[in-house]
Formats: C-alpha cells, structure tokens, sequence
C-alpha cells in the first residue's frame, strides 16, 4: 500500500464558531508538491433510528438555513465536550421528540464529508419507546413525525428525505 | 404541519475558498427570536458505486487531512460549475481509478451535513467495467483497491471503511 499521508507545513484559522470552526493547513504531497486544505472542525454527532411500538420511524421536520428548505430527519445532534455517545442519543431523542427508550443499539458509525470536515456521527438503534414531553434547545424548531416504510420511501422519492444519516438508517432498516 | 422556516436577516461572508465558501447568516426564528446559523456552500458532488466484472467494489485509499488519515473510500468528485451530474461521475471514476463503464444508474442523492453544509452528493452505480489509464488531479493521490462484500464488511469493522457515502453504497449492494 502506498504512503499516501500529507504533511501539515502551516494552519491557519481562519473562524472560531458557535458549532464549527474553519482552518486552512497548507500540505506536502506525497510527490514531494504542496497545497492547501480547508478543513471544518466539528465536535461529532448522534443520530437516532428511533421504531417506535407500531413500526413506524420517528422522524423530526427541520428548517435547514444551509438548504433553505424544511426537511425529513431522524433525530440528531452535536456532542457536547466530553460528552458520551449514547449519553448524547438519549438527550436528543428526548429533546427533539420527547420520546424514551427501553432498549439502545450502537449501529455503524461515518464521518459525513471526509473531503473537507471531521464530522463523525454515531448511529444508533432506539426501540421500546415511550412519549414523554420535548425540551428543544432555545434556537431549535422541530416537529415530531412518525413515518411507515412506505411513506419513508415515498418522501425519499419526492425528495423530502434528502439527509444522508437519514436515508441510511431507512435502508437498515430495510435490511432487518 | 407547522412552519419552521428561518428567515435571512443578515449575511456575512467569512471565507471563500478554493472547494468551500463559510458565511454566518443572522435569522428570525419562528418565535420571532433570533439566532445565527454557521453554513458552508459547497459546490455539490458525485459518487460511484462501481461493480467489477469480478463482483467486487472498486474503492480508493486516499489520505483525508480532515481526519489525517487514510480511509477506503467509493471514487467521488466534486461538480465543475455547470457540470451535469452523470458527466461528472464518469468523468471522476476514469480520473481516479482508470475504470470507464458501459452501464450506469442513478441510486439516490443527499445532503451529507445539512446542519451546517449544503453539500449534495448524486449517488451512481457503474458496471461491465473496462480498465484504462487514471489521471488524478495534480494534488490528488489516490490507490485504487477492490474488494469483496466480505472485505468491505471487515473494513467496515476495523474502522477503515468509516466514510457515509462509502458506507451507504456497501449496504445498497448488499440489497441487490
């Protein structure tokens, strides 16, 4: 297997956010060339492939200023400093949706944009639900939807469904 | 259905970049608060799902420096502006791995990080593969690899194949 690892020469920051932060790191190549990489840090995230007691997937409606457009998801967010994986899922299923869960699966976990961010999002599997009250953080607007396979399939085809994580934890689904 | 959408009170321009551009836009939140969302443009991207005749899947080891590591994964490329999707795919399997394709299919397509990204990925599947020369762009060093469903799954495993797109093809092919 080749060496194919680029070597970092210099970074700069660029911006400090609220959720992401952006660097440029100028590289040397394996040829022994240089370039640059922009690179967004991010702190990780959880997503949540909740079933609840009727077979019908647990989804949230959220307005995506990236897209500009409101959108289909499974419940997801960003880990806080330190914190758990799985401690983070049962937050935010019970933020964005209000529901608990009586039994927890690590799935697979990816990073979502290899090319120019380190966002890594763990999957899990939340089944045995019960519907409690949401508490969404101060800026967060979302609306519980539950959703058979045939509906998630049609909003997949109208483009409804359009986020990755999502679209993955239905084709899983499928795969039980 | 409720509406949740965010509306543009001010924009500002941090950063544009050789792949993304970084702006912080100000927004009205549906309770009338405001809010700031942190969004990276991007110009959108393909990916192949590439079958050989042998039944296995065409990848690349390619270093990630948003990671700094190198990871497996599915050829992909980002879109020359204006450039249709399906030109683009043949374009970057021939560039990466040298493969051209007599048969494609359009699979699905998705936003990888819509929290804070407008990258959209238009998934495809080539087969009745043909091995020619690859030409890599001048910064791009890339090891083209195939394996089995049963090397993908123990790389899928071992953390190698860790990449969204790479790891949602591997499951659309095992649905085949």
């Amino acid at each position: 297997m080749k060496n194919l690892e680029e070597k970092t020469l210099t970074s700069e920051k660029i911006y400090k956010g609220k959720i992401i932060d952006l660097q440029v790191d100028k590289v040397s190549l394996p040829d022994g060339g240089t370039s640059y990489r922009e690179i967004v840090k991010h702190p990780g995230a959880v997503a949540i492939m909740a079933i609840t007691n009727e077979q019908k997937l647990v989804l949230v409606r959220q307005y995506r200023k990236a897209l500009e457009k409101t959108i289909y998801e499974i419940p997801a967010g960003k880990l806080d400093i330190g914190e758990e994986p799985k401690i983070c899922a049962k937050r935010e299923l019970q933020e964005e949706t209000g529901y608990s869960a009586n039994t927890w699966k690590k799935l697979v976990g990816f990073y979502t944009s290899p090319g120019f961010a380190d966002e890594f999002i763990h999957l899990y599997e939340a089944s045995q639900l019960t519907l409690g009250e949401t508490s969404p953080d101060e800026d967060e607007f979302v609306e519980r939807v539950e959703l058979t396979w045939d509906e998630c399939l049609d909003k997949i085809s109208s483009g409804e469904i359009c986020d990755a994580k999502t679209v993955h934890a239905i084709t899983l689904w499928k795969l039980k």
